[in-house]
């Protein structure tokens, strides 16, 4: 594990890789009481010519920033930072598995640790980055997932910190996804609102692929970053792909508040393409159907089909990009 | 430290009373990347008489239930808890001091100690208590303490967890109250919306004494607890106390929905008697000024004076009640 420590007053001290160790802490650490954590998920990529790279980390170390700066937490240089975690992804490099779909998951973490219960800002600080082996999120191919719509929790607000890589955001969506597990559902979308806008799924943003009422034109489109929605590494590169690549071939993409109403009415008009989430673990995940008040809306796969055609091709463009099949800015070579 | 381990598949294990001591946790233990945490704060006092007390247990076991259950932690037999932590405290007698404004601050704890970067409801968990002896909040008397409204950053929504103690509440707070000392005040108040509902103050509540504008009764007003609020125990027995004993004085008490226009133009018109927060650290902070909108509120007290009078008689109360110089129900000798 690679750890860095903060404090307000030497700012901060030497980075070390160590062996993967535990933690010791007081239990009035202010990370046990006021959630002073945010954190980044990313991924070390490697293909059969054996390159390790890192996929778009500038986008990962400004968010990472951004959600520390949020919460009183100090920055960190965001080069310097890529440069430790490449050095880190070279020395663990053994257990980046060379083949499609696996990769090496990276964490890096920052908690405050000063030993205080007065809610004021950390005078100390770890920031570390841990490692694990993972696998294809469907190992057997896409699996197209099921979704339950909540209207009963929502999960940020204008004003709030939704829009942040925070611990904050995370504890409080498990009971809605239980609730929708409970009843069959993969995972739950987060609604928003009386107009019933459609912000998220779960832990991924949310794209959809329909035919404009009016023009005729396909639309791709996905909830805008008005500071509720996840600021996502794949959702950008999913909009920067579709209009370098889908919008030659005919396709409008628009960044837009949608509603649930208005999805539902696509779908009953036949408009509704293809649904999917994006995320660093699956790349993309199908949507099959949204279960929203009492009624189900099927969001424009076949019955034996789990994966449509947008979807799938933004997994291998952007999958190409991350192993290296394509050389593209966004891809890192370690 | 009172210590008790729960896992899903045994349950809670015994409860342990151990000297103060370090936690050892795995850095991908969930408590540091989705926030599984909750707390509660409450103190146990002592009299001239030596008895050590607790004030109003049950509210605080119930609240700390209800956060537990919101992120998908165990739940502890509210009794239990309360015999265990009166256990902790009486063998902890030592660090009260028997002096009014002294008491042992006990800071009960629960966080998720499962290992996984999954985002899932915690297989594993850990309840703590420490304890730390405390002061006068206000060693040479009362000060009337001035706040900055903060109508930039929402602190809690409908729908949202801002009524629980999750840890998940606090993290967020802390740029919004340093914005806040920045320009020289001493805490934020907390406006939601286009109508600027007066919410909370920093990590208090908020009540206000106004005469009505119609009617020109007295009134003590706070906000509902309609999701937003958290539900603070000394928000709950000032509001007890003064249906008993203002009401017959011909006060009125009113949780209602007000917003800072209303509060501004009452100061405005003479008619703000009073404003002052309620917590567990200060029991009642008096309130002297607010600025919002680049002009002052001024909350009814002389320029020589730091409390108001329902402020300083709701203190007095509450701490007879607290330390037993009154006999009440909230009030349980250890």
């Amino acid at each position: 594990m690679l750890s860095i420590e903060w404090t307000a007053s030497s700012g901060w001290l030497a980075p070390r890789i160590t062996p993967y160790q535990n933690l010791s802490l007081d239990p009035a650490t202010c990370v046990f009481h006021y959630a002073f954590e945010c954190f980044e998920g990313m991924k070390a990529y490697k293909n059969s010519a054996g390159d390790v790279r890192l996929f778009r980390p500038d986008k990962n170390m400004a968010r990472f920033n951004k959600s520390s700066a949020r919460i009183a937490l100090p920055n960190f240089a965001p080069q310097s930072l890529i440069e430790l975690i490449s050095k880190f992804s070279a020395m663990e490099e053994r257990f980046i598995p060379a083949a499609r779909g696996y990769s090496l998951y990276l964490r890096p973490t920052m908690i405050g640790t000063q030993r205080t219960l007065g809610v004021g800002p950390p005078g100390s600080a770890l920031l570390f980055v841990i490692a694990s082996p993972v696998g294809p999120y469907y190992p057997t191919g896409f699996k197209a997932v099921s979704l339950e719509a909540t209207d009963y929790a929502v999960r940020a607000w204008p004003g709030g910190v939704g829009d942040m890589k925070l611990g904050a955001n995370y504890a409080p969506c498990i009971i809605p996804q239980l609730q929708a597990a409970k009843r069959g559902y993969h995972q739950n979308l987060w609604l928003f609102g009386d107009e019933e806008y459609v912000t998220e799924v779960g832990t991924m943003n949310f794209f959809a692929a329909v035919r404009d009422k009016d023009t005729g034109k396909k639309v791709l489109m996905t909830a805008p970053l008005d500071g509720t929605i996840l600021e996502g590494v794949i959702r950008d590169s999913v909009l920067d792909l579709a209009r370098e690549r889908l919008v030659p071939e005919g396709w409008e993409v628009q960044e837009r508040k949608f509603t649930m109403p208005e999805l539902a009415a696509a779908a009953d008009d036949g408009r509704l393409i293809e649904a999917f989430g994006t995320g660093t673990a699956a790349v993309v995940s199908p949507v099959r159907r949204i279960a929203w008040r009492g009624r189900t809306v099927e969001c424009g796969l076949a019955e034996e089909q789990e994966v449509g055609e947008i979807t799938k091709r933004m997994k291998d463009w952007i999958e190409g990009i991350q192993y290296g099949d394509e050389e593209h800015v966004w891809s890192l070579k370690v």
